[in-house]
């Protein structure tokens, strides 16, 4: 299956900035096609290590002016490094399937489902924080989610390379499923009268998060186990998605220790 | 004292973006000089709604085109809607003295301190994780820290007007300060022994993170009553700051709950 990024019109991702390309290296290195760098770039040891480390790869450095590496990422923070990777398409339906034949009664599972995150940069930022608390996948919709753009890959600084993104047809339908196989599917949602840190978050689990203004739609809300809230000041209405993803995930973590040896 | 932003020659800030604009009317409403809208803002009901409230603080609506709003915010999110305020100055030690004077003792007391963190947009979402935790205050050095621009106020969605920033001249004296009126200072280090998890959290408390490449710098790591990690898979090697404060501050929060009421 070959996915083609909207807006893209071919199946390449640009990856830039030092750590993100380093993470590339150490993940993905088969999938790295071409490099450039910018002009003078001896001058810094980390690049002087990439590009060391990518001609050992037989791929070539291509030197070039900043205002070229500005144009192609987009005014990113490219740090003077931009990789062309062949693009990682999405999990689908059959994939979650699979993965979940084999891991749905695993005590430790831990899965992230967002609803509605458009941002790239949010997707990327909630990748960064499942991957560290040691999350299995990411779980979107695939018709109204956040694509793994480059921005999106340079805040996830290597998870999107190291963590699933199931890209799925119908997310209550998903939902059903989990359930159905014992996972408890648990959504944060600020009205919620249940406070997170009351709850028991071991055994399978996934955490389903909306956008940030309009929350999860009301089917996938309604499809629940159960809603909480994380308990806040009453000053903030709300916290950014991938520092609420990262609160709920690292009080799972931190209740399942015992068992993680 | 007129404090000047960096990069800018009057004590006027922007704001933008149509959570940040509601914030500031909620909380800084004095402080609103003037105000552009979009062309055609009067489709969209919230920039309606927030058109009235200024208009019956006396604020003029100037209606401009989109690329104007553009070019003022630096392609900023500005989602039809720039206001400009009265520069709010953060605190200095003085500031900071007084304020511990009154309150060292308070057993809910919580800091935040950032060594070295440079991006506005990182200062801002800690500012914004940290209000909504219950913090008490950010400290930051005065000379190498970011500031409050209009990318950083855009981020913290509001939290710059609640949350005080007190800019410092010595961090580590500030910390020596700190420790000698019983303040616990727990610093953030990702090559720690001790675990986050583990530790007592409640009683007045600062919590430590430094930049995200390079940590605390070493005269603040050794100021600290004690270091400890966040446990994370060995996957990544660290969180975004403001991830890493909030997961910190949450914990906290958490430990603190039974005497919250």
């Amino acid at each position: 299956m070959a996915f083609i990024q909207k807006g893209s019109k071919s199946n390449r991702d640009i990856v830039y900035g030092i750590n993100a390309v380093a993470a590339a290296l150490e993940t993905v290195p088969d999938t790295i096609l071409s490099c450039w760098m910018v002009r003078g770039y001896e001058e810094s040891g980390r690049l002087t290590a990439l590009a060391a480390a990518l001609e050992r790869l037989g791929v070539k450095i291509q030197i070039t002016q900043r205002h070229y590496l500005d144009e192609k990422t987009g005014q990113g923070a490219h740090q003077g490094v931009v990789i062309e990777v062949k693009a990682t398409p999405p999990c689908d339906d059959a994939d979650l399937e699979a993965f979940l034949d084999d891991h749905a009664s695993d005590q430790q599972l831990l899965l992230v489902i967002l609803d509605g995150v458009t941002d790239p940069r949010n997707l990327g930022a909630v990748m960064r924080s499942a991957c560290a608390a040691g999350a299995d996948g990411v779980i979107v919709p695939k018709d109204r989610a956040a694509n793994l753009t480059p921005a999106a890959r340079k805040v996830a600084s290597g998870a999107a390379d190291l963590l699933p993104l199931y890209a799925v047809t119908n997310l209550s339908r998903v939902i059903e499923g989990l359930r159905e196989r014992f996972v408890r599917v648990v959504g944060l949602d600020g009205s919620a009268g249940a406070d997170l840190f009351d709850e028991t978050l071991t055994g399978p689990l996934a955490l389903v998060l909306g956008a940030e203004d309009s929350g999860m739609r009301r089917l996938t809300r309604e499809k629940c186990d159960q809603l909480v809230r994380i308990d806040m000041s009453e000053d903030m209405e709300s916290l950014n998605v991938s520092v609420a993803a990262a609160v709920a995930l690292f009080e799972a973590r931190r209740q399942r220790r015992s068992t993680l040896a």
